[in-house]
Parts: structure tokens; sequence; C-alpha cells
């Protein structure tokens, strides 16, 4: 059987590219496809603090980039371009916009996405003072007052990040207590620009031409209120980027991928890696494991089913 | 129920360094216990290449390093010592020569250590020619023929790094390919100064006070042979250090411990990562995995069973 590629790798973050250093070491002809640059969710974040081996702390750009240094003085390469859809073989068919490619062996670690909160306002001041990353739009409020939604590690750590720019952030949690690491609730405790509003929902985002003010709801007391910011931070956790598949691997409801311990997908030949995976815990540490034991099982996979047929 | 620490940590690799970043960063009080030295197999690691982030390599002594500093950064206790036993509580108890440690959750990462061929001679000649760490003994045999045992990724990556030294390498192998990386395999095949034996074996190691000769066997034509050599080295796989664990926590038939996906053992609040674990895989990359899971799992048992009842 001939193909274009041992292996084809869907996304660049570090489960993608770690995939590409283990498959470049083990001499499979590699391909990792990336729909606007590599490094996934990994490249906006500021500052990565619990990556083992960097000590005090490395950017998301810069981990991303020897990363992808790393995979491809082992062969890996690398395309720009959107999957649409992938036809199980095999040999297994990506499908792009322009092209379509045969593998022997896929690794899916397309990632996840910003989740929206579904408020009314949200969609319309995208881009207009609601956003979702704060590297990339936080020093837009050098001064401003701000509101951030969320409790977990990314909310508390981009909370943290923002202060360098805001003069006041309002943190909007729908809970009683915050949910990310300890480390980062003390830092948020800690700032005299941080005010937390616990137990508390975003209801509308409101404005003219651009974000004015949230109104908020006491999910215990019902109270209601509003607070004058010019942006809205949001942060509520994540989405799988998986819709591109079209249920063709089996997914939990949310359409994280299942896989076993081999990272192998329902269909022979396909694994999942990394945040669009199924798993416990979402982590560059996490992610990095997957991708060395999906690049493994791929080539062991490859050298049992397909010995002889690489095109 | 009080006890003298959240969590205590067995073993210093890269999977309970990892862990003890993690759990320093939930604020855990966290002690990680180590026999000589920080690091594990890591730490005889010339040069580490498929280790994501660094893309020229690093040393096993600099990676384990920085995370030893990146844990304790985040508040992590380490303290040199030998366990000798785990008894199971709540609290665990984790015993040492000289005192007796309680933890409300434990995390083993014991690692693996050198398996040895059980060849007449191997013993008695350790130390005296007989090496498993080409790291450490390597620059002994500058300008001298001498032997390695093996063919898997450790032999291949230790063969390479004794060309530097010795002018000769007598490659034996038990089976007619190499299992290592093909990349590394490359490198093997085009060294001068490496000579491959297929299918053979060693059936002793003999010399007066120090090795001076390997007899070896074919296995598929029965031929015996005799090399002239100074050194032999072995890599013929590891075994798991978890002998001190006296068959308390559920294991395999070599002693690598059972886990499920959260790296939980059989005993509730004891966990284990790395190459003591009974996995796929046994890489930096996925250590690290293991230890971020440990000690995240490690969290939420805590927070689950003993809610206020820390020391």
């Amino acid at each position: 059987m001939a193909w274009d590629y041992d292996l084809i790798i869907v996304g660049g973050g570090p489960g993608g590219l770690t995939a590409g250093i283990y498959a470049g070491r083990a001499r499979l002809k590699s391909l990792l496809i990336e729909r606007l640059i590599h490094g996934g969710q990994m490249m906006t974040t500021d500052l990565v603090e619990n990556y083992p081996g960097f000590p005090d702390g490395v950017s998301g750009f810069e981990l991303s980039d020897r990363m992808r240094k790393q995979a491809e003085r082992f062969g890996l390469e690398v395309l720009a371009g959107e999957v649409l859809d992938l036809q199980p073989g095999p040999p297994h068919t990506v499908v792009l916009e322009d092209r379509q490619l045969t593998a022997g062996a896929v690794i899916i670690s397309s990632g996840a996405g910003y989740r929206r909160l579904e408020a009314p306002g949200e969609h319309e001041f995208t881009g207009k003072g609601v956003s979702y990353c704060a590297t990339c739009d936080g020093a837009l409020y050098r001064g401003h007052t701000i509101a951030v939604v969320g409790g977990g590690d990314t909310a508390l750590t981009d909370t943290i990040f923002l202060t360098r720019f805001a003069d006041k952030i309002h943190l909007i949690h729908r809970r009683d207590a915050l949910r990310g690491e300890k480390v980062l609730q003390e830092q948020i405790f800690a700032s005299e620009k941080v005010e937390i509003h616990w137990d508390t929902v975003v209801q509308e985002i409101q404005g003219a031409e651009a974000v004015e003010r949230v109104r908020l709801k006491n999910v215990k007391t019902g109270e209601e209120a509003a607070l004058e910011v010019t942006g809205v931070f949001i942060f509520v956790g994540i989405t799988p980027n998986s819709g591109w598949l079209k249920n063709r691997v089996a997914m939990d409801e949310w359409g994280f991928i299942f896989t076993d311990e081999q990272m192998a997908t329902d269909i022979p030949g396909v694994f999942a890696v990394g945040d669009v995976r199924h798993k416990l815990l979402r982590q560059i540490a996490t992610a990095v494991g997957d991708g060395a034991i999906a690049a493994f099982a791929a080539e062991h996979y490859l050298a049992a089913h397909h010995r002889g047929g690489k095109a």
C-alpha cells in the first residue's frame, strides 16, 4: 500500500509537536498540519510556569518555538492549512481545502478552543471589548476598568497578567470558591486591583459601539447589578476542536475524543493526543506525554500492519 | 487526622520532580525523599534529545537540576534518605532508616534500575570492567576495545556515546535487528568503530583481576567465539525499584506497579508514576505527564477525604 506520508499529525500544540519529535526520531515520513501557526493554546500563554525544565518559567511562544525547531531538526515537515475531514482508510485520507493527502497513521492533536458564555451581547461585542485571550488583547486595556469571567487556572493566570495593564479588574465567578491552583489564588487575593464577585453570573454585555457595561446576577440572592467596564475577558473553559471530524471517531458528549492508554481511537491507525482527548488533566506536561506515546504506538501500528508498505 | 506532610514523594526522577512542582503550586505541604541524588536514571544520561523544549538537547544532569530548582521554588522540601517501607494508612507511614514520617498521600516514583544479564563472571567483575552506566564509566576506556550488550534505545545511545572513548566497540545483540530508534540505528551503522554481532548472547565474562574477554554464542548456528575486551557495558533493560514495597501494592510479574489513568494504585491515597509504573513507554516526556496527573489526583483525593484534616 502506498501513501503520501507514514504519519500525518493534525494540529501543532505541544502534543502534536512532541509526536513530531518522536516520529522524526523513528524516521517516519511525517507531516504536521497546523491551521494558523504552531503551538495551539500554548502560544497565547504569557508565562508557562509549570512545564518541567524551566525553573523561571518560559513564554508559551518561546516554548512552542523550541518544540517546533526540535521536531523539524528530526525531519518533521510542517504545512499551514485547515483540515476539513478525515476519511478512514487504510490509508487514511486527510482532506484539506485545496488537496487530499493519504497517511498510514494519523494523530489528531487539534486541541481545544475557548468556550463561550452564550450571554446576550457576547457575540456582538467580540473584538469590541469581549475577548478570550489576555495575551492577545490585554495591552489594549492599560488604565481601564475591566471584567474577567471565570475561576479556573486560565482565568486566574490571565487575571494576574491583566493586572499589568488594567487599573481595576472585577473577577466574576459563579461559585463561592475559586477552582484554580492555590498559588494563583494567593496572587489574586493579594492584588489590590482585583475585586471578586462571588456567586455571580453575567446576564448581558451592553454598549453602543463597544462594551460599556456588564449586567450581573447573584445566583444565591437573585440580586442584580451592573458594572461599568470597557472590556470583558471570558475564561470559562474549553471546547474541543473536533467538529471537523464529523463524529467519525468516538467522542464523549462534549466532543472530546475517547482513546485507550496507547492514545488509540476506535479507528485502527488513528490516535488522539492533548486537549482534544477525553482525559483527566489538560496541561502541557500531559500533552507531551500523550504525544510521545501516540508516536510510539503509531510506529508500532505501522510496523505490524504495513511492514514494507511505505510509500 | 494529623500528619507530617500532605504528600510524600518517594524518588526524585522526572516523574517525582514534576509531581513536586504541581504539588507545590497546589500548596500541599510536600516532601520528596531521594536515595542518593535527585534525577534518577535521567541523571546518568549524557544528552537528552527527545524531551520537548530543548531543540539542541540537554544533559540529563542539567535537566534534572532545572526541574529540582523549579520544584523547590514552589516549596517542595527535599530529603536525602532511603525509604525502607510504606505502611498503608491513612495516614500512610513512610519508614526510613532513622525515622518514620506520615502523609495523607504518597506518590511512588522510585524508578527502575539496570537489569543484569545473569551471566557467569558478571557479578564478579562489576566495577572491574563490567558496567551498567556509560556516562559514569565511559572515560575509563579511552583507546580500549570494549563490548556493549543490548539493542534498545539505551544500548544504542550509550554505544554512540562510548565511541568518543573506545577505539573499537563490539555490539552484541541477541536478535537479528536492533530495537532502538531509527535515528540511533543510523548512527550506529555509520560508525566505523562499531561492529555488530547479531543473534549472539554472552555466555561468560572472563579475566584474572579484571575483565579480559567475553565468550559468545550464536543462538542460530550454535557457534561459539571469544572477544578480547577490557570492558563490558550491559544495557539489557530495566528492573523496577519496587522491592522496598514488599508487595504491599499490586504489581505485575516483574514488579512494575499497576495504576489506573489517575496514577492511583490499589491503596487509596497512594499513587505511582514514571518508570516504576506498569506502562507502555518509559520516557522523560511520559514521566512528567504521570507526575502532573498524580499530583492533581492526590490533591483531589486529599480535598475529598481529608478536608480540613491537614496537619
